[in-house]
């Protein structure tokens, strides 16, 4: 039998409510919610852990809850108006975990191969931006992604959305940007920022040894402090009208032209 | 001395409100809004005939209005209400231009190159795909977009909007599938599908001839007809847990891999 709560007051549900609007409330209880079965499921292989899991039955049956998990999590079935109170989508899937956040510390990264291959985005601001980058980035399989100066907590409910539970899914570590350069300096690794002033076009490089995508935002491109670090800029050359390019098909093209010279290996 | 409006109640307003809102209005009138500086200096640019300028002169001067085009254009001067019932935008800039829209017939494609490099997007849904489709596809000059099989007219504001006026700076068509392909047939382009069937790592193929890259739904992928004719499947390697890719992240990897080859000529 599990248990059962009804009513939108209850404090833990309210509790809940907080965790999933409030970044502070996820920094404080080192907790946050993840919506729907495909991202629960990526969690879990991800090895974040599950604290409960609540459903909505008329949505969500117990086989299915049953197949999310093979260990033992703590369940509470809730009824339509607490499912839709912590609901962040517009089409809900009927359940929700409560997860335990990660560390993310840079220094903390390993890799498997000696010539890895990270995307760094500094800064960016906007989560669907974020979730399209851990998308290339998953897809890639790319080392690890690294976010630089981080505007936002990786557990933002937009960003687990538009990563499409992507997040879970590679190495990611935040950090402010010095330590982030001094990290890659320390791993010799080749730091290439996309950027206007001094760069070569992409394609002439060699991204086979070990190398790092730098990429900034749209508005504002790379701080002054990646620009003094970098060993070479790249640019995507522009040949159109408009001179800017939505961030994550920028470093799509980037991470794939590095994945090409790699054979895909 | 410009004409005023300044009730939201007046007749040719409300008629500009339908042409915001409904695309069968701009079907039937052949005209559209065009919001912001920018984006109507590229459709000046890009051969749009413009019928009238509305603005608000305490967002934009006559001086930026004189800027804006040095033909004589019909400008009328609204207030804050009406210029608040025309925008689209939360970021308002104080103009707007009525323009006649073209007609885009795919049989009158012309290029300036023996080898022409074509996207080619089915039945594309959400306008914020199609207008980053479009950055993408004016970064790289290609010679061509078509949309096949469109699901939305080119003037929904919202695709004006993701595309930041790129729309009006390509080459673009629209037509059924079946005539798409009956014209790039014609043309002896040749045509590769992004499919998973039957197809081989995209870096493999030589993009130096004319190349048309056809990219589907990420919910549902091209039809079979575009499969039938496919002189080509194409895949992205995909190496992550997640199996899809934003569309116009994979279409910027595909097109900028044919311009490498191309050597960005």
């Amino acid at each position: 039998m599990n248990k059962q709560i009804s009513s939108t007051n209850n404090t833990y549900i309210r509790q809940l409510v907080q965790l999933k609007d409030k970044s502070r409330e996820r920094k404080k209880t080192g907790l946050f919610l993840i919506e729907g079965e495909r991202e629960i499921s990526l969690a879990i292989k991800g090895g974040y852990e599950i604290e409960t899991i609540l459903f909505y039955s008329e949505l969500f049956s117990m086989a299915q809850l049953n197949k999310l998990t093979s260990t033992p999590i703590n369940t509470i079935a809730v009824s339509k108006e607490v499912y839709q109170k912590l609901a962040y989508r517009d089409t809900t899937e009927g359940v929700l975990a409560v997860a335990k956040s990660k560390a993310h510390n840079v220094n903390a990264l390993a890799f498997k191969t000696e010539t890895p291959l990270i995307l760094v985005a500094e800064a960016p601001e906007k989560p669907g931006n974020i979730g399209a980058l851990l998308r290339t980035a998953d897809a890639a399989n790319v080392d690890a992604v690294i976010i630089a100066n981080p505007k936002t907590d990786l557990y933002n409910p937009n960003i687990i959305r538009s990563s499409v539970g992507c997040v879970f899914t590679k190495h990611i570590a935040l950090g402010n940007t010095t330590e982030v350069i001094q990290f890659l300096k320390a791993k010799n690794i080749r730091i290439y920022c996309a950027a206007l002033q001094a760069s070569v076009h992409y394609h002439t490089q060699d991204f086979t040894k070990p190398t790092a995508i730098i990429v900034g935002t749209e508005a504002t491109g790379l701080s002054e402090e990646w620009l003094n670090n970098s060993n070479q800029n790249i640019i995507i050359p522009m040949q159109g009208e408009i001179d800017s390019m939505n961030v994550s098909v920028a470093a799509g093209i980037l991470i794939f032209e590095a994945k090409r010279q790699r054979d895909f290996k």
